[in-house]
């Protein structure tokens, strides 16, 4: 329980209208008190920590001032919303957050009425918030005023396509729609954010941008001495305070407002009083600092996004070396291998440097290193067309974000079968960060597209083997790997190949075959040994090693297919097709995940939870095949009883 | 071949080096043949025309002042390359063009060295253009300069959020890429374009846009006599000309010339050359009519963009009322119908009114109707948020355009289950268009979602009751239906429903059964007429008819499962999935398309190459189980032999 001592007002805050039986003069305090609450229950719980920092008075004033959950309150990706779930009924359990039953880290519908829009992915408030506000005054039609309608939406998010396409709609729009969308201008996504658009929104001067605004209106307007020259000078005065950043969105068909300093309560509330009454869509621009309020924070934005555990007095502690790589770091030391031994090789990522293991490829590389901002669409079609140039482009992104990238992995890349690489990470289950970030669908969204070569790799140096081999192949390749560390096999330095489509026997048993594909190969593996059965590491969901296959089917009674991803459509189920197209009749279990989204839990919870581990796989099969498994190995009969 | 005395120009360019060959000040000449022909051909054979039209003098400028096919021309969306095709060796061919065998509709890199980039959906070409910009300088080296690179977009197109990206990228990067985007000013894409950047680029006095933006200059700049004042009034002068449509891309970090009279080859021309000598991202805005020189065209841009043959000395002939209606318009009529029956319901296009059927529905409820611009991802997640209001939205869109919006599927409708009905065009076999427009993967892709009921229909009232279904089912629905018209089954008025996950036995025999899905049934009905088998009309892709599997699994040898979407993970492997789930051991045959991307060609013609007319499905039935038919229909002998 809170501390009430400590914390006199926020003890008293269960909902947001306790928020508003404050007075105004009072709110500053309030927000003082949750910002101490957020870093002491972060600290205790890990989680993500800048961005909600950056926020605590934006949302003290917006829960203040607007009528939610009646009016609605739209969070851009959602890692900002911990002082929002504090002030909306989960101040008590926000210590819980990324846990198992514990409170999810991004907005979820059925957790909370006041999380009105779930979220994980960046940029989808603005399409949100609009469709909100368009249904919502269509169903008021006579009854009354229509709810208020408020996005949040950081600058990082703004570069991403489907924001400015959000922005386009609701700015063209007749009859205009009434929406609030407030612009977050922190200056970061979650590494620095990058672009034309950032330039624009960047208040520092001499940028490139400005220069050529500058020169672009002298040219137009001539002599410097006459009037519209000295529009010019004074329109550089205003750049940094307003002009500028007002005219792209005023040009969208907004109202502009702002900026505005985002940490002031008076100055916050008063811009909002005035916006709350206004029809037709606004943005409000309010600058903000990833951090705020804590020093560590403040001067390590990249570092504390998102931490573990921390004692907030002492702040972050630099984690002991790992005694084993992740799987991002074998690919970020791969990808800088690999670009020593080809000149080719190019590097993309859509804002995800830290996360896809790329911060030594862009120091190392800088001219072969592209971050294209949070804009997956772009990243994709971006490689493509290196490709048509004979570069060797890798596409490092995380599997759960590919989604956005889809149709032009197809149409892009794989209908004109360009020599693209893509470094899928975070495939299979995820975990705490629950269903919107789980890569649990990518086998089957992209073994069903023509020319995929597709690589899930059981080990560390697998993986490295298979990016090099899908790197030499000549034609679109995905190679996806687990979030976190593997099994530990020591990874070579070496830039070996792997044929194409040929599986590795793991070992030789009977009377069934474990198929095993990626990162559950280790949990078969052990079952497999544990029941005697042959164990198979796939290594190829597309291809298929169509002869080993066979050859199995002859001599083995049944497969079990096991995989970290869906079963519907999975690598399983091309186990069945191959069968099937063969004419080969023979008994086939398919593990996988389910046909649901998962909640947050560790990956290990989940992996249980689906009946992938080495447990579960034991478990399934034995209550298939109990006298099967029980001639085979009489020793188990125990355990299939039981 | 050519008519060299009508077309004396033309008829000796049969590479664009030809082309090189004539005078600079002859270059009109050379357009006013190029658009005769193409006039003339496309008369003949049907094809895109108005955008065709448009981009001759630009197609003549380029290809003559660039040194093609060294420098890269990436041709956004593609359908008005026709002229380019004519100068680019096909001159004598374009009037195959959709044909099988024939020539592409779009740029095709292994149809020419000159298609250097696939194209046929729109918004690609800056990723793809600034792509080849960045490898061909990194490959360059030291070895000179590297190649030109030129994009080529249409204003409709900028309204996609890719393009967004792609020019947010370039305008950032650091150092800049040498890029020239040329934007084909419009006014159109294939409906009219609609959204804030329209609005923006239009020249339309009076605008709303242009008012907000004088008000917020006054606003910002006091005084209206005081200098600023004045200059907000030559700002104004200065709206129709050029000023606020480069403030966008110079912002973005572009810079900006024009705009300047597309159809003017001395003043393209000159434009060109400048900016063929500047570095850095350079955008030149050009403005044209769409359907350029024929008058009937101009006059009305949307039915004259893709037509069939006709006399161009007439023009288009009113079509005779059909003898049967299309699925689109099934889908048109029956939006209409459910929008009076049910007020919570709301419909949205990205940017296809007329292809998706929706003329009608825009026309009698322009407050219910959203067309969103070329926006996928907005488009999916703005029903999203209406769904959350309790709206019923219908997101109208073709198979192959959903892949754009398939993270927002997954993660902003199916994650929260909400209550949006997909009504997907141009599912399956698409035809002419070609592998960029293809619909082969939505089974595979939607079915592995959770929480999503998918169906296909066999025919026009099916379509109508599951379109019904779907709206009244809580949770994400799609029904998918086929380009063209069905087998002409007369649609019901009411607005029935049917049982979710029940299909529909369409005739009892044996000993095998036919499970066909949506467009298939009527040919696999025919084919197992023929042998005497089991036929079902299967209607859910998801969730499958359980029960009635298991029964028919108790009762038949074997299984065939017939659709119009790719094997691989499709609704076939749906069925493989269950009985291997239900530990039922059946033959099982799955027909299908390829995994490979199907060439232009009439549906008939690429249906019967997949082997999924009644013809092939027989006669793979035949070769699998020649024994089994031969002893249940001995009739059927002579054809197994066959």
């Amino acid at each position: 329980m809170i501390d009430s001592a400590r914390y006199p007002r926020l003890s008293r805050i269960d909902t947001p209208a306790d928020l508003r039986l404050f007075e105004e003069a009072e709110l500053p305090a309030v927000a003082e008190e949750l910002r101490a609450y957020l870093i002491e229950s972060v600290g205790r719980s890990g989680g993500h920590f800048g961005a909600g920092l950056g926020v605590v008075e934006l949302t003290v004033a917006l829960h203040w001032l607007y009528d939610t959950p009646v009016d609605q309150l739209v969070w851009d990706v959602g890692h900002q919303t911990y002082p929002h779930k504090i002030l909306t009924g989960r101040r008590d359990c926000i210590h819980t957050v990324k846990q198992k039953d514990g409170i999810a880290p991004f907005p979820k519908r059925e957790e909370s009425e006041y999380d009105c829009f779930g979220v994980g992915h960046s940029s989808t408030s603005i399409s949100a918030a609009l469709g909100m506000a368009i249904a919502a005054r269509h169903k008021a039609g006579s009854d009354g005023a229509p709810p208020k309608v408020v996005a949040v939406i950081g600058d990082g998010a703004m570069t991403a396509g489907m924001a400015y396409e959000a922005l386009n709609h609701a700015g063209g729009m007749d009859p205009e729609p009434d929406l609030l969308v407030v612009l977050n201008d922190n200056r970061m996504s979650i590494s620095e954010a990058v672009g034309g658009l950032t330039k624009m929104l960047g208040r520092v001067s001499g940028s490139a941008t400005l220069n050529k605004l500058r020169e672009g209106g002298k040219k137009l307007l001539g002599d410097k001495n006459k009037p519209p020259a000295r529009f010019v000078r004074r329109w550089e005065e205003h750049w940094k305070g307003m002009f500028v950043p007002s005219t792209l969105f005023e040009q969208m068909g907004f109202h502009y407002t702002g900026p505005i300093d985002g940490h002031d309560v008076p100055a916050l509330l008063g811009a909002l009083k005035t916006l709350k009454t206004l029809k037709g869509p606004q943005l409000l621009h309010v600058i903000t600092t990833k951090g705020k309020g804590y020093e560590l924070a403040e001067g390590d934005q990249i570092g504390y996004h998102a931490v573990g555990p921390f004692d907030p007095a002492k702040g972050l502690v630099a984690k002991a070396p790992a005694s084993r790589p992740t799987y991002t770091e074998v690919f970020g030391d791969w990808l800088c291998d690999m670009a020593v031994a080809d000149p080719r090789v190019l590097g993309i990522t859509p804002a995800m440097r830290e996360g896809s293991g790329l911060v030594r490829f862009s120091k190392e590389y800088p001219d072969r290193y592209f971050d294209v901002a949070i804009a997956e669409q772009h990243a994709v079609t971006l490689a493509a067309g290196m490709a048509t140039q004979g570069a060797k482009p890798v596409v490092a992104i995380y599997s759960t974000f590919l989604q956005r990238g889809y149709d032009q992995l197809v149409h892009d890349v794989a209908t004109q079968n360009l020599d693209v690489l893509f470094a899928i990470d975070r495939g299979g289950v995820v975990g705490p960060d629950g269903a919107t970030h789980a890569g649990n669908l990518d086998l089957s969204y992209l073994r069903c597209v023509p020319n995929m070569v597709v690589m899930a790799p059981a080990d560390e140096d697998e993986c490295r083997r298979m990016l090099s081999t899908g790197l030499h192949h000549t034609g679109p390749a995905a190679v996806r790997y687990p979030r976190g560390t593997g099994p530990g096999v020591a990874v070579s330095a070496g830039l070996d190949t792997l044929p194409i489509g040929k599986a590795q026997l793991r070992r030789r048993g009977g009377p069934l075959a474990l198929l095993a594909f990626g990162a559950t190969v280790a949990a078969a593996e052990a079952a497999g040994a544990e029941l005697g059965l042959t164990v198979v590491n796939m290594r190829f969901v597309k291809p298929l090693d169509r002869a080993l296959l066979l050859e199995l089917a002859r001599d083995h009674d049944g497969f079990i297919t096991v995989e970290d991803n869906v079963v519907a459509g999975g690598a399983g189920s091309a186990v069945s097709e191959l069968l099937n197209a063969e004419g080969v009749l023979l008994p086939v279990l398919h593990l996988g995940l389910p046909d649901a989204f998962q909640h947050h839990a560790s990956r290990a919870d989940l992996l249980a939870e689906a009946g992938i581990d080495t447990a579960g796989i034991r478990a399934a099969i034995l209550r298939r095949w109990p006298h099967l498994v029980h001639a085979a190995t009489p020793a188990l009969s125990r355990a299939a009883g039981a």
